[in-house]
């Protein structure tokens, strides 16, 4: 299924303390990962939401750490399409630092209608489907 | 076990374009239960971190979402710890709005020795695990 | 002129790797204790968002920073509008630790209508032009 | 002076519920500028952090907000040295998006020794400061 890479660097402001990375910040990357990936099949999250009124609205989301993080350090997130139901899929996102890997994490959303007050999980389009169960 | 409360309100910086809560912002607040937790039995995680040179590192968190949060909405979050092992706990966050539970996560972390160049998971000490398998 | 105080600690995900707060988050607490500032007269900044599409757009923000803040500093921030012109009013925010200023901001705001595509700036209303300019 | 360019992607996480970057983001990219700069003369913080225990804290930052940013809005921050005292220096940062200025700020920063309780400001050593004042 669909796969997709995203490079970035730790940012200072990306450490705590204690000198490593504050975990909550492996989410918000795994999010851009997340909107990098449809970005790459032809559906930028910024034109779903505003013009279609789509968002990816999050379900149940786990992270395992198994290095910690450090200023600077560059990072490549491999995320890949695991699950693709009616309404929610869910996808994967394997940390690499040089060789090693360093955190894996999992986002279950579905595909949600942001028009009314509430999100509301509908079904994902057979085009993005398509792509999204394409290698 | 060990059992606490934390309670805050949504800020205007925790929201997105969709005017909910940006999902990572949920495992702060889990991160700051946690640390609330530890000075409710009087270990508060600044003197451990200065004095002793322990930290709680992550080995892995999960959350599952039911509700979106908006701008000002006022949460409880009810943190109790569910495991204590040799090294490591597990704690349980539920978040609450009025009677609702709008998401529930968990967090597996170590008792770590920060003195080294990494974190190095050590035996919780006596005193402490009595204090947090106390009701 | 109208004054408002807004408590806190610094949190853990607050500080950086030299063991300090890293400077962007004194300009969140400044927007949360303006927010905080509205609402202590019955303004609300989640009503006047949700329901009259007003927010309250920076033009200009400044922060001098004279002590650097640990990891569970409780802090007080002095709020004070200083002006009130026909869009825009500057309020002035006073970070006080202890008996010690540890930093001083200001942040300039537009009255601004958020129904169009960009934010426009609009004239005060009186009823809470008077509200602001009181004691 | 010296003078680096820095590009980056407005993400998700950035943006707040009126739909434009949450303002503290700007002062975050514009330390992760400052970080740049310092890289593209050969002198990357993350060294002079844990070599030789040198920061550059923050005196006094602004900020001028001319256009609201939308996610995925693409960026580049012009960063130019303009003024460096013994201790101090003054970087601009300039935001750009297309061709238009959308935000113009100011980081005025110590050359800070971190080896102490409280970071110090301290000379500016000459290699650095003829590395600054270059063109």
């Amino acid at each position: 299924m669909r796969k997709s890479e995203y490079q970035f660097s730790v940012t200072w402001g990306d450490t705590d303390a204690a000198g490593i990375v504050f975990y909550p910040t492996f989410y918000k990357w795994m999010d851009t990962a997340t909107h990098h990936l449809f970005s790459s099949i032809g559906y930028p999250t910024s034109e779903l939401f505003t013009i279609k009124k789509i968002g990816l609205p999050l379900i149940k989301t786990t992270c395992d750490f198994k290095q910690p993080l450090f200023f600077e350090d560059k990072l490549t997130i491999h995320s890949e399409m695991k699950e693709i139901h009616n309404k929610v899929f869910l996808v994967e996102h394997t940390f690499q630092k040089d060789d090693n890997i360093v955190a894996i994490g999992t986002e279950l959303r579905a595909w949600g209608d942001l028009s009314g007050e509430k999100p509301k999980a509908v079904a994902i389009p057979n085009e993005v489907r398509q792509l999204l169960e394409h290698e």
